[in-house]
């Protein structure tokens, strides 16, 4: 286990010094996205040679971090660039390969750090899929030619419709636990017991069966929905493609927008964004991530805005702050806080959050939503101590409000003068500077637009105890809250004036950098997510928990461990005691 | 790490060489159980040197396995001994604190299996405090009269209502992440969160903060129901009492029942019970556990089944099959899959059911059902592999149908001759005897008197696919159902024939025992839990799943993790790099 936790990550493939998260058609290695209509297709076809660490091979379709990121990518194009589409045929472009899943070598030499953040992020790739078919129109169905194992089958269990080859050989598998003595952790448990709900005995014996099941059997256990001869397979998918894409309502007619390049500038300690700015303080362990309001007022139509595309200040704004959260977690493992920020005016937020709502029926309005949706439930999973500081001149409104309330923690800075009227006169602020007061808004988008991974609002879950606050926050929408009526309202956690401000906040940073991160981590995972479960929650909680448990186990990651021993002939050695 | 996961279990005090999970108050070191009335009074008073292992104290009124098996008892003997109490006060016999939690010296010497059966255990037991309440009318005070630390804390979180001297001292806390960077593992974050509802953010400062909140702000954020001046403390407690008395229904007129000691023997490669028998067969890491039928009809009357007490059968087969599985978890950790056996006539188990269904509204026949429901609950969440072998002349009808469905999965032996008329003939089974041939029958229990911990019936969660393969089987209540039958109906995994039989049993059995423990450990913690989530479920998933997987790291245990340098004078170093 030592071995594996204090190990040094892996030297990225091709001198490269950072994961990086952006990518695009042009570049892939390992993915195809081709479009013919209303249809879809994303064939895998991976690069044996495009690992993105060094030491080992992509065979058998098997996939990387650096395959799941062009995965995501090809996705987020579907949704922007390809309005048309209405279902995605997810292939194999290997002969009697549909995907092996994780890449076992991948997984034996990485830090446990990295299994666990790529875990999560493919884990939230393959939600994307299914916010897809629930909320984007897009339905999704899995072609499954041959081989589906371990995370080949999850992937699979992420699409609306699984089809498999009848041939004879062709079968989904989960053989994670027999072959390397882990769980299949990328959402396979949860999604075979709740989501296909296969009949939790036949899951044990799916589960525990190294070659997997096919044809009728996997019908019959729900594994997957149809088993076709490979004769008629082809047809039959583009018959269920024809079908799906009948089905579907997505009105994305008029052309999408371009998801350009992001305006990206890495430096020493901090990146550089248009619209996003990330400074790390190494020394205090703290990433802080500055968001910028809009410059300009929404625009007038949404003609309008299709043709600002990825310049749209909220389009621009999540995608960067997507980019900065992805890369603190896996390129900046020492942070122990993210510390954010904002500057602009509150009101103009409002009046995008306004604009957006006056266009929820145009595609590319309700993409956006969903995008925003997507990146804070990124922010709510990013196992760092969160906090949000509400200084003058900042711009929580709306939006951007769900930030203090997905932190662990909020300070909001009360003037020492006594407050000008609500948002318009000048703060007076600690640095003798003439910012507006600190003010947070709130507006229709916190009470709905945002679900978090349970379910519920931010501002659901934070007043659990209390339907009446949760209304009487409500009552306040569009209106600029100075600290002292965020306090009332239960908005912020602390709203210290200027003589303590400094002091409290360097305290309490200081304190989250004493702690053990581990125990951070999993204080996180209980207090962030009061109230209900759902299937995306389950994996996250249950499912992830108990993998990253596993994986710190000797049985898998031990010398004699299954992880380690995988291919080499030699049979791993257990200790039996069960805990 | 190494350390104490390759560590040899610590010795027992006082030479024992098991763990016992029988006791009674006049056997009790760290308990006072008193009742006046309808109040009962379960006073801590932890014996310092009363530990259960070899090399700590129990200072402060800090607990290990042995103080929470007395607790577990006690509440057992006021449901069954004292019918006429309606309400529960917990309190402490040390001035100024209550109990300071789960003791540090014991978990940082103890291995991580016992860690974790440890903590499940008092799991187990909060849970049935809550049981208490809300299903047999007795309601629950804590009266903190001092320092309530971590599993203090935690113990008040499950009772009904929290008192607290407000006295400039007095405090409730959860200083496990910054005193020893393991979580409130027992409860406490997920009851902190979902059932006090406390507001994130609080929530945050409140676990992070090591000397905890006090007084008025321990009220204003939801961490305890009332704050109460010294001098009129026991007065408050009093009138708390008999106001919960007063409003309990509980109607246990006439006189408890005396929990007499099991009939046990215990042997090197067994235990026998009078209603059960455990068999080790420790080169196939298997426990077969028999469960005996009743030997006589049901009693007459409620009354008659009074005066049988403790020998009634649900009652004793209840109380015995609790016994074994927890002897099995805390004593036998090499016992890779548990088999369940019976043997008797299932039209007799299906007349007690049918005995205690006309008996429900009797304290003592609630109080039985109550007690199978914690104890199938306990079969769930035992970490071993777990299978039901039904045979000739078993008995898996009703109640004890719940096996099966409890079980990974079930193996029924199909006649090789026709089967005869149902349950009637004779199986001329493959010994060559003549016993019955296999059957399985259900009936109302099966459907709704013994839910999970996710809130569903084994039924209705083995069909969550399917309510008309529930409604189906509901239809067949009170037939004896033969394997066809059977496995039509969806009842049970497989059905091979008495030519099959051995080696189908066999292999499966084998390979259990070739596969990682941990990984079938998390299996099963996502295999057996479809559907929703309740707080009991996610305490036993999310919350222990993380507890488990921190006392794995070296943050928490290495050598120089916090746990293992508390009170050693020397700080804890920590890998600071975030997972």
């Amino acid at each position: 286990m030592a071995d594996a936790d204090h190990a040094t990550q892996r030297p990225l493939a091709n001198g490269k010094t950072r994961i990086d998260f952006q990518t695009d058609p042009a570049r892939y290695r390992h993915w195809q996205l081709a479009t013919d209509g209303a249809v879809a297709t994303l064939t895998m076809d991976v690069d044996e040679k495009g690992a993105l660490f060094e030491g080992y091979d992509l065979k058998l379709n098997s996939y990387d971090l650096g395959v799941d990121i062009e995965l995501a990518d090809a996705l987020e194009r579907l949704r922007f660039e390809h309005p048309e589409v209405r279902v995605v045929v997810l292939r194999s472009a290997k002969p009697r390969v549909f995907c092996a899943g994780a890449n076992i070598r991948m997984l034996a030499g990485a830090s446990h750090a990295h299994k666990v953040n790529f875990c999560k992020f493919t884990n939230e790739t393959r939600n994307g899929i299914e916010d897809l078919s629930e909320n984007s129109g897009i339905k999704s169905i899995c072609a499954i030619n041959g081989t589906a194992a371990g995370g080949g089958y999850e992937l699979a269990l992420a699409t609306d419709h699984i089809m498999l080859v009848d041939d004879g050989s062709a079968a989904v598998s989960l053989p994670e636990l027999p072959l390397l003595a882990v769980l299949p952790g990328t959402g396979g448990l949860t999604r075979v017991s709740d989501k296909r709900k296969v009949r939790r005995d036949h899951a044990d014996v799916f589960c525990t069966t190294e070659e997997g099941v096919k044809g009728k059997r996997a019908v019959d256990w729900r594994l997957v929905d149809d088993a076709v001869a490979g004769s008629k397979f082809d047809e039959a998918v583009a018959a269920r493609a024809k079908e799906f894409a009948a089905q579907s309502h997505r009105n994305g007619a008029g052309g999408g927008i371009k998801l350009t390049p992001l305006p990206r500038k890495f430096e020493a300690d901090g990146v550089d964004y248009g619209t996003v700015s990330v400074e790390f303080e190494r020394r205090g362990r703290t990433a802080t991530v500055t968001l910028r309001g809009p410059a300009a007022p929404p625009p007038a139509s949404a003609d309008a805005m299709v043709a600002l595309g990825a310049n749209f200040w909220p389009l621009q704004l999540a995608r960067e702050l997507d980019d900065a959260i992805l890369h603190i977690r896996l390129n900046e493992l020492d942070v122990a806080a993210i510390v954010f920020k904002s500057s602009g005016d509150p009101g103009q937020v409002l009046a995008y959050d306004t604009f957006l709502d006056a266009n929820k029926a145009h595609w590319l309005a309700r993409e956006i939503r969903l995008l925003w949706k997507r990146v804070l439930k990124r922010v709510d999973l990013t196992s760092r101590s969160l906090v949000t500081l509400i200084e003058p001149g900042s711009c929580f409104a709306g939006t951007l409000a769900e930030l203090p309330f997905a932190s662990d923690r909020s300070y909001m800075l009360t003037p020492s003068l006594p407050s000008p009227a609500s948002g318009e006169g000048l703060g007076r602020g600690r640095d003798g500077d003439n910012k507006p007061a600190a003010a947070i808004a709130l507006g229709d988008v916190n009470f709905g637009a945002y679900p978090m991974a349970n379910g519920l609002t931010r501002l659901e879950c934070r007043f659990l105890a209390s339907p009446a606050a949760l209304d009487a926050a409500k009552a306040e929408r569009g209106k600029m809250l100075d600290a002292e009526r965020a306090q009332q309202l239960g908005l912020v956690t602390f709203a210290p004036d200027d003589i303590d401000w400094d002091d409290e906040v360097r305290v309490f940073l200081e304190e989250r950098a004493s702690f053990s991160p581990d125990a951070l981590t999993g204080l996180e995972a209980n207090l962030r997510f009061a109230g209900p479960e759902t299937m995306e929650s389950k994996i996250f909680a249950r499912l992830t928990a108990w993998q990253n448990w596993i994986f710190q186990r000797p049985n898998a990651i031990g010398d004699e461990g299954a992880l380690k021993r995988y291919g080499s002939g030699q049979k791993p050695v257990f200790d039996t005691r069960r805990v």
